[in-house]
C-alpha cells in the first residue's frame, strides 16, 4: 500500500495518465507561470490592481454579470454568497442538495461560522427535482443549485427542468445561487452561452483549478452591490492575502487554454464510457456522461484494485487512479473519471487497455 | 497626483528605495521562486504533504511550540486562535489594544463572523501596561498581545513588563495569544531566543511577507491539539486552497534569507532615526527605534510632500514613500519607515539626502 505522498509521486512520474490534466512539478509549474506573466505586471495589493480588475471584469462579462471578485477558494466564495443573501432576506435558512459541497466537504462552515441552517432538498442518489422544491413549505434565505451535481457523477437536469427549478426555488423567497465549480464543464450539455445559464441565478461561483487547470482559486459573480459586499466578507474571512497574483495569473491562463476544449472533453468522456461497456464488472454513471466527468463503479476488492493500478503505473508509465472511494456495497468502489488533457493524449483503446489490466 | 497603480509602477521602476525590500515584478518573483524550488517537489494537497509539514515543524520548533499550521493570511490565523480559545473558555470576550489589527483593519470579523466581543485595553497612543490589564474586572476568553505594537511605531515593552503583563492577562481566565506579525523584527530588542519570547504565550501568529519578504502567508503555532483544531477552522473559513505551495515556498526562502538580518535592520533604523534629528520638521517615534520599523512624523502639506517625493523618485531613481497617513494634526503626517534590504543598499547619508529633498 502506497502512502498519499507516494501515490502523488507515482502520478507525477508517470508520463501518461487516464484522467485530468498532466501534473507538473511545483518548479515546472512556477517556471511556466513566470513565462506566462507579462513582463510589466506588478503585484495586486489586497485584491486591488488594474490587471486583476480586468480579469474579474472579463469573467463577469463571460457570465453576464455586472461584477466578479477573485477569491482563493470556492468554499469562501459560497459562504460569502449565502451570508449576504440570508442577511438581506433576514432569514438564516439555506437549502441545497444533500450532496452539496457545503454540506459534505466544508466542515459545516455555513453553520459554525455564519449561524446559517440548512434544509436538504431531494434524495442523495439523484438530482433534485422541481417537485422536491415545490414541496418546500418554508420561506428560505438562499437556495443553492449545483451544476453539474458532482457527487452523483456530474449529472445535469434538462434545461426546461433547470429553469422551472430556479423559478420554484425563487418562490420560497430565496435568492438562487449557482455552485458552478464545474460550470465550464456543464456548458456543452446545454449548448447555450455561459451567460444564459448563469442568467438563471442571482449569484454564481466558478472555479479555476478543476477543468481549467489553474493553481487554485475561484470567482464569485453577481450584481455590483453584491460583489462590493462580498469583498468585505472576503476580507472578514481572512481570505484576502496581500497578493493573489500567482493564483489569478494561473487562473486566467487556464481559462484561455481550456474553456474551449470542454465539448471535446465531454465527447471523449462519452466515447470512453461506451467502450467500458465491454466489462461486466464496470458500470458508469451517468450513462452516457453529460460532462467531461462521470463515475466508474468497479466490482472487486478495493485494495487489490488499487495495488494493481499502482503496479500498472509503475510498470507501464500509465497512471489510472490514485484511490477508489467506498460505496454502500462493500464489493463496489467508485472512481471519478475526469477527462482532461492527459486523457486526450491517449486513445480510447489505451484507456480500455489500462482498465482491463487493472480490474 | 498619481494613482495607486502609478505609484506602485514608480516604486518598481525606481532602482533604489528607502524602505522595505526591493520590489520585483511578478514575473521576476515567480522566476526566482521557480529557481528556489527543489526539482522533485510535488504540490501539497489541501494543506497536506511532506514538504509543507516539515516547514511547519521547522517554524514550530523555532517558536518552541509543538505544532504550527501555514495559512494564507494572518487575519485568518488570528480569528481561528481567538475562536478556539473563546469556545474552550465558554466566554466570547476577547481583549486587545485599541490599535490591534483585529479591531482596526479586519472589518470586525471577530464579531461579524465569530460572534466574539472585544474589550479594548489601554490607550490608543501608548503601549498597554500591567496596570491597564490589572484594572480589568471581567473574566475573558482570550487576550491578544501584539509585539511590536505596530500602529504606534512598532513599540515594545521591556521584558519584565511583558512577563508581568502576560501573567496579569492570564489571571482574567484568558488564554494569551501573540500577534507576532513582526515577531522576527522584535527579537533583537529582547535579545532572547524566539522560543523564549513565544513561550510566554499559549498561541503565536507569525507572518512571512513583511520583514521576511515572502509572497503572503502566516503560521499559527501552539499545542498539537490546538493546531489540529485550527486546521478545521482554517478549512471552515475557506482558507485552505488546494495548494499553498507558492506562498509556502516563498515563506521558507524568506525566513532563510532574512531572519538573521533583523538585528542589522534594527541597527540601521536606529542610525537613520538619529540622523533625521537634523530636521526641525521631522520627529521619529519611538526614539530610538526598537525594531527595524519606526514612524516618521513630517510637518507640512501632505499633498505637496507626496508630489515632491514622487517627483524625486522619477528624477533620481530613489523612491522615498508612496503616501503619508493623516494624524489628528492637519499639519502633521505619518510615514512608516521599515528598514529592509532596499534600505541596506543605501547609506544613511543617501537616506538623509532623499528626506532633505522631499520635506
Amino acid at each position: 500500500m502506497l502512502s498519499d505522498d507516494e501515490i502523488a509521486q507515482l502520478r507525477r512520474a508517470s508520463p501518461r495518465a487516464l484522467t485530468n490534466h498532466p501534473r507538473l512539478s511545483v518548479r515546472a509549474t512556477l517556471a511556466q507561470l513566470a513565462d506566462d506573466t507579462p513582463a510589466d505586471l506588478i503585484f495586486d495589493t489586497y485584491g486591488t490592481g488594474a490587471w486583476l480588475a480586468a480579469f474579474e471584469t472579463r469573467i463577469a462579462t463571460e457570465l453576464g454579470k455586472e461584477a466578479a471578485v477573485f477569491m482563493p477558494t470556492g468554499t469562501l466564495a459560497q459562504l460569502v454568497a449565502l451570508r449576504i443573501w440570508c442577511d438581506r432576506a433576514a432569514n438564516p435558512t439555506v437549502a441545497f442538495h444533500p450532496t452539496c459541497h457545503l454540506e459534505t466537504w466544508e466542515a459545516r462552515g455555513y453553520a459554525m461560522l455564519h449561524g446559517l441552517r440548512a434544509l436538504l432538498v431531494g434524495a442523495t442518489s439523484r438530482l433534485m427535482t422541481v417537485r422536491d422544491v415545490e414541496a418546500i413549505a418554508e420561506r428560505l434565505g438562499a437556495f443553492v443549485v449545483e451544476l453539474p451535481q458532482r457527487e452523483i457523477g456530474a449529472q445535469l437536469p434538462p434545461w426546461a427542468e433547470l429553469v422551472a427549478l430556479c423559478d420554484a426555488a425563487r418562490a420560497t423567497g430565496a435568492r438562487v445561487h449557482l455552485d458552478g465549480a464545474r460550470l465550464w464543464e456543464a456548458q456543452p450539455y446545454y449548448a447555450r452561452p455561459l451567460a444564459e445559464i448563469a442568467g438563471l441565478f442571482d449569484s454564481v461561483y466558478v472555479s479555476f483549478y478543476k477543468g481549467l487547470g489553474g493553481l487554485a482559486g475561484a470567482m464569485l459573480a453577481g450584481d455590483a452591490d453584491f460583489i462590493a459586499e462580498a469583498r468585505v466578507w472576503q476580507h472578514r474571512h481572512g481570505g484576502r492575502p496581500v497578493t493573489l497574483a500567482p493564483y489569478a495569473i494561473a487562473a486566467e491562463r487556464g481559462f484561455e487554454r481550456h474553456v474551449a476544449k470542454m465539448a471535446a472533453y465531454r465527447d471523449r468522456a462519452v466515447a470512453i464510457a461506451a467502450a467500458l461497456h465491454e466489462f461486466d464488472c464496470v458500470e458508469v454513471v451517468p450513462d452516457p456522461p453529460q460532462t467531461n466527468t462521470f463515475h466508474v463503479f468497479l466490482r472487486g476488492d478495493a485494495s487489490a484494485l488499487e495495488t494493481r493500478a499502482h503496479a500498472y503505473a509503475a510498470r507501464t508509465g500509465t497512471f489510472t487512479f490514485a484511490r477508489l472511494a467506498p460505496t454502500v456495497m462493500p464489493t463496489v468502489h467508485k472512481w471519478e473519471f475526469v477527462v482532461g488533457d492527459a486523457t486526450m493524449a491517449l486513445s480510447v483503446e489505451d484507456v480500455v487497455a489500462a482498465v482491463r489490466a487493472t480490474i
